[in-house]
């Protein structure tokens, strides 16, 4: 900022369905604690109780942000119970989450250089309810955190965070044995298997074979456009995944695909 | 803020559905009266023409934001007609809506101090339709108040809102009868049965019975997590009302609910 | 601005799907740029490579917006390909987009005074993907374009932009045949038959006749609210189109209603 204030982005991202009065009560309690608060919406759209879901999109758009925004995350099926509510520093981004495994995948990218388990009460609303921590404790935690408050304020330090299992690629000989991870909104099928897991020469990807259920496809193209319409291709996504699309067309749809179907990958030596 | 300006906050709430381009336009009218605005949405979610719907999500999220924001609601079946416009200031809150009802809840909670009937043309947009008074009248009257105009410059003084009828829980001897108020995006049932109606203390809350259409709950819970998944439970909503939810699922799909559905809870002596 | 720094204000429109990590991963990337840009959602409810669609939304839409908004705006089927990215300037608005039609009808409104071939790659972010330009091309455009960038850096003037064809209205001797152009949120039908086609006199448009497949509809009305609940009604739309709607029903619903269908208009002389 210009005026060299601390950058006050906070964004939220949860598994209360667009539109829901539950976001907007959050931001409420997050305004009331700073009004210069630029808010931005990561995903509602997060299936209910999916923490998996969650984990992947927060890995994909929170490093994108600038460094000391503070991301609240509010996938939490436990809430009430004794799960705790954490603060991380992962490399230069902020987090405030249920640790149900919610930053499973930002951990792997980057270790936490900090965590924290939040406890101190004078941080939170004054009336904390059993069913809504992300109005009564993370809002108005973050609204703390936003006006400058030491995340060492919030409670004890923490070891490590509560980690989801996450399938693997299996790395075969001349093949990977990979998994859907997440379908688009177009469909799109995005798997586990990342670009290093590949042939290295761009010539290589051009003979490599990809199975998926009965269908295999020759070769990766480099985008949608490059093949007609109704073609069902592969390529190397924007997160730099092994991806299934059909061009101008909805692959999860053409091929009942659903997250975790297995996808193989193989090639000549 | 910091500078001492009035906070500029403005929320939009309506029917429009979530991405709808009329939103969009109304969001383009504000800024243009004031580019220094922070616009939030409470909801774009709401049925068409469900005021009913609108003045639940109004009640339930508005009381959270900053004093002074400017909350403009448009779920307006009677645009173009004779209905009025109103300013309200609500506790803290200011409101422009259609005076259809969609703020009597919000009166409920709290009595209006300001109500204005909305009738100076030269705060309008100069061409007005007769359709979509959101972005003719509503937008431009919301950001004309955000730099900081007095609301009696609106129009004249009124003494009262339009009400809508909200079924009220009926008290019997040791029962109450009630009804689904709102569903939410979890598919939970959030009812007009509200804390205080409900036997004094936790340990008696324990003994109550909940019944809905043919399935009877014992005792409440104190947040989802305490049972197993997909048991169906009852408990105290974030929002103080009496809510049944299913563990990890859907109650509205699992009890093909609807809202206005019977709901009766009672207790022994 | 009272600072009378040029108004940072960006506004996103996709076909990427409400909740979709894309936008989020495009307003990191803009926030890193610039983190008090003023971020605004048009829409990201366009249906998956419908150009057409989101070429309309932005004609509804961005004229609203105060002077020297940027625009950007991926519906992008051709990403990858060799589709040029244009920065044009379209009456007081500017836009970031890819080539393919999209400001077909913002430039029908007013002639673009400014357009330009996006080349410059030291704008861009560092790595560029094959299959997201709107995060590694065009966010950081205009993150640079709301940091005061001139244009004129950004690649080399073009004459003219790509254009989509639109059914026009055919105008008869007292008929008009025209089309359906979009349907919005509320079931309503918006047809490509503006005000200027219909008789001049509002007592005219009180006898033409309106006919959609087999139904026949006398005389505009001129708002929803005129008419008794579930009436099928014609009226001039808040954009200056004629619109078909069934007072609190869904038309297109009602007349299985699709974009492009014929419509036509006559009245007697």
């Amino acid at each position: 900022m210009s005026s060299g204030r601390p950058c006050p982005i906070v964004t939220l991202t949860s598994d209360f369905g667009c539109g829901s009065s539950y976001v907007a009560q959050m931001k409420g309690v997050l305004l009331s604690k700073n009004t210069e608060l630029s808010l931005v919406d990561i995903s509602h759209a997060i299936q209910p109780q999916n923490v998996r879901e969650g984990a992947l999109i927060l890995a994909d758009a929170c490093p994108h942000f600038p460094a000391n925004t503070i991301h609240v995350a509010v996938v939490d099926p436990g809430v009430g119970t004794g799960r705790r509510i954490i603060f991380a520093q992962i490399g230069m981004q902020r987090y405030i989450a249920p640790d149900n495994g919610l930053l499973t995948l930002l951990a792997h990218q980057s270790s936490p250089s900090q965590i924290i388990d939040v406890t101190n009460r004078s941080l939170f609303l004054p009336e904390v309810s059993s069913t809504f921590h992300g109005r009564d404790i993370m809002a108005p935690v973050a609204g703390n955190l936003s006006l400058g408050l030491d995340p060492q304020q919030l409670g004890m330090p923490l070891d490590s965070l509560v980690s989801l299992p996450f399938p693997k690629a299996i790395i075969g000989d001349h093949q990977i044995a990979g998994h859907v991870l997440s379908i688009d909104s177009f469909g799109n099928l995005i798997t586990n298997i990342t670009r290093e897991l590949l042939p290295a020469s761009n010539e290589e990807l051009k003979s490599v074979r990809v199975t998926f259920k009965s269908v295999a496809i020759s070769g990766l193209v480099t985008s949608y456009g490059h093949s007609s319409p109704e073609t069902l291709v592969a390529l190397m996504s924007s997160n730099g995944r092994l991806e299934l699309a059909v061009v101008n067309g909805n692959a999860a749809k053409l091929l009942s695909a659903s997250v975790d179907d297995p996808i193989i990958v193989d090639w000549s030596a």
